[in-house]
């Protein structure tokens, strides 16, 4: 086969990198991208090139620099140079083509720095701006990183489905999908679905939904496949304006097989998170919330309740904390940013708190769980233990007050071959997030999506 | 940081290739898994042995193979042996641990073959089979080897939004997307979605979309980064009750700015689909229905319709093939099967029969576009150029009827900093199809969904 590859050289315009590591300085090429900003001074015009992965500077003569500005896309033919002072490499422009401008009094990317809100509003465009090209570098390199440490760590990645008729009980509002109201179909357009009147029948047999959690789905492939990962879009239709929530986000999940105790759990976590991060180049990097030289701290949930007591009888917060309460954002960080000064695994919750498929502890009242959390972000990740014993499981299904019926199909994994696992899932946009230091989710997703706003 | 993370080896129990891989003959290991089958001999019982990444023999004495049957989850201790025929490895068990039974009356994924209907019924338990399992493993080398191609050739991996407001116009039929309906709110459940009515305000602002392809949201980071790429769900609500059709599937999609010909095009998509196939381990690929030896075909539609009714006059299609009219599935047969014997693409299609947004060729009646069609399935990818030049591409949305105002951000790619630009889509499934050899699509995906089918 390597013969007929040979002759397929890719017969594409070399990109930026590609042009630049294969010329020898004084020798000829081209370069093709879009125009970051153009200083002009008297004799030379300083030209600041992109295509996106690679920049360059580019020396113009004052000629050829005319008509060109911030956006305008262009092929330039000079010679490579070293850049006499700094080192770096420069290319001397002999020729420029332009192949669309960017009038400057419309164009809505101007070289000045634009608010978030200006750059929202414009996200068809915005991803032309360093500072969210940074952010879809970094989603690039980020989920090679963690798809590269997931395989080597002998996880098998999986495609969940996105539309689902099941729900993972308790991790929020789903969307609901329905057909018949395609563009495709004008005349359609007009009416509702409307199958609860069953005056037209569902697209699927009953209701679907956009899945809140690949995580059901990825414990019925971790009962074939000893350990699995899926990196996937899921969807919450919560009405959250905060700068912490999208409607539809990323999610990095994964199940493992054969796995008896929490701290198995937040060592994956751990690891594959500090690998991956570590892997990453440090120009990529703007933050270390993730104190990836640090050892995490991990506490049980009641031990965080006692240091939050403690620390409550001398400086109060706003909500008292109590055992068999949810911890709330104030005390999530004091313990993150203060006790901990790192991230920090918080594990066993009581019960009462969490889903129906967290594996009960030997007391009676708390789950083998943990939630992660992160200074300046809070929760980052959660996982547990999953319940494997079908008696418990069945139990806690009715408890809940939840139809055994629907959850048939995940009782079978239990009936048949069942292992103890567990599980967890990381936030991708939040890890983003951390590790850019870009603090409004909004930003690091290119098409964001919240309750009123689906642009694009 | 290698200090931190030197501490941190997973404290997993070691699948059956790690530990097999780092123990000696005759050392000790445990292993954990399922078990696909047992032989019981009069001496010896023969356990296979999964834990779905790789399999092995376990030999067993009739004691400790005792209670064993295809599905129990077990761990077995023992001891690492070379076959001494085949010098292939095996484990002489010496300790048994059942986690789980799996009842032979009950459980339905038994030794015997299944019909593909029983396994789909079964969706959550079929990936323990070897054939489902099979797929499991190709969906995962195949993702893996087209991410590398795809990065070591400079292209930026892009996860577009999968609810959208915008629809890639002439794809097909779109789900929409309501909220209010979620399992998490039974109150509303019984409300039917209703924003038509103005009754309660939609939860986006607008109506929204499933996907139903990444492109336009491509094109618009192509406008930023010059090579960009999406492995991503995509979503068509089509009535299709046929073996090639799902309403959830996945597309591998590109975009590529600076780029002026179809052939550049074509030439992408064979070398990423023949490199990436190629570096699949041969145990993976069951069929060569890509012909990765060969040069693929490459013919206009002009001269397919010539060989078309060349043919026609000799030996009738049932369609008789026409310039302007679509190619039917027995044409695209017999040009990939009978005429090339290869995969073939079909470039230059009559404008009137392809969507807005294909760059004009200057005869004014074709575009610059193609299909890549291929022995067995029928076509596997199509793609264009993007007509970059804003009048043209305000002619053709005007020309085809629809608004310029929902396509605003789309014609603004074109108002700033335009370039020549093509992309595809290469239908994952199809392409899975292709390799192994399955050739129904419900048994490419795990949980598959079609026109009256969503279970799990």
């Amino acid at each position: 086969m390597s013969q007929v590859l040979q002759k397929l050289r890719l017969p594409l315009p070399r990109t930026i990198s590609e042009a630049t590591r294969t010329t020898g300085a004084g020798h000829a090429l081209s370069l093709h991208g879009w125009i970051r900003s153009v200083r002009h001074q008297k004799k030379l015009s300083f030209v600041h090139l992109t295509d996106g992965q690679a920049d360059i500077q580019v020396t113009l003569s004052p000629e050829l620099a005319r008509g060109l500005s911030t956006g305008t896309s262009v092929r330039v033919d000079g010679s490579l140079a070293h850049h006499p002072r700094t080192q770096t490499i420069e290319v001397r422009g002999t020729h420029t083509h332009i192949y669309g401008t960017a009038p400057g009094d419309t164009y809505p990317m101007q070289k000045k720095e634009h608010g978030s809100e200006h750059l929202r509003d414009n996200a068809h465009l915005r991803t032309r701006t360093s500072q969210i090209g940074h952010v879809v570098k970094l989603r690039h390199h980020l989920t090679r990183c963690l798809l590269e440490w997931f395989h080597d760590n002998s996880f098998t990645l999986v495609q969940p489905p996105v539309i689902t008729s099941s729900d993972c009980e308790g991790a929020g509002e789903a969307f609901q999908v329905v057909a018949g109201a395609g563009r495709g179909n004008e005349a359609k357009e007009q009416q509702q679905p409307d199958y609860h009147h069953h005056q037209q029948p569902p697209f699927f047999s009953h209701p679907a939904f956009l899945t809140v959690s690949t995580q059901l789905h990825l414990e019925a492939v971790a009962g074939a496949f000893a350990r699995v990962f899926s990196l996937s879009p899921t969807f919450r239709a919560e009405p959250s304006q905060t700068s912490r929530h999208l409607a539809e986000f990323w999610m990095l999940e994964a199940e493992i097989s054969f796995v008896e105790s929490v701290d198995s759990l937040t060592s994956v976590v751990e690891h594959s998170i500090k690998s991956a991060v570590g892997g990453l180049d440090p120009s990529l990097v703007k933050s270390d919330s993730l104190y990836l030289e640090k050892e995490w701290g991990q506490i049980t949930y009641t031990e965080a309740v006692q240091l939050l007591r403690e620390r409550h009888s001398v400086s109060p917060f706003h909500h008292p904390p109590t055992w068999g309460a949810s911890l709330q954002s104030e005390h999530e960080r004091y313990l993150a940013e203060e006790v901990c000064e790192s991230p920090v695994f918080i594990t066993h919750y009581p019960a009462s708190i969490k889903p129906f498929y967290m594996r009960a502890n030997d007391d009676g009242l708390t789950v083998a769980c943990f939630d992660l959390l992160v200074p300046g972000i809070g929760e980052l990740a959660g996982g547990s233990l999953r319940e494997e014993r079908l008696d418990v499981l069945e139990r806690n299904i009715d408890h809940a007050g939840l139809d055994r019926g629907t959850y048939n199909w995940y009782l079978d994994l239990r009936r048949y071959g069942s292992v103890p696992h567990g599980g967890f899932g990381v936030g991708f946009e939040r890890l983003l997030s951390v590790i850019s230091g870009v603090s409004n989710l909004r930003d690091v997703v290119l098409f964001p999506r919240w309750a009123g706003r689906c642009n694009f």
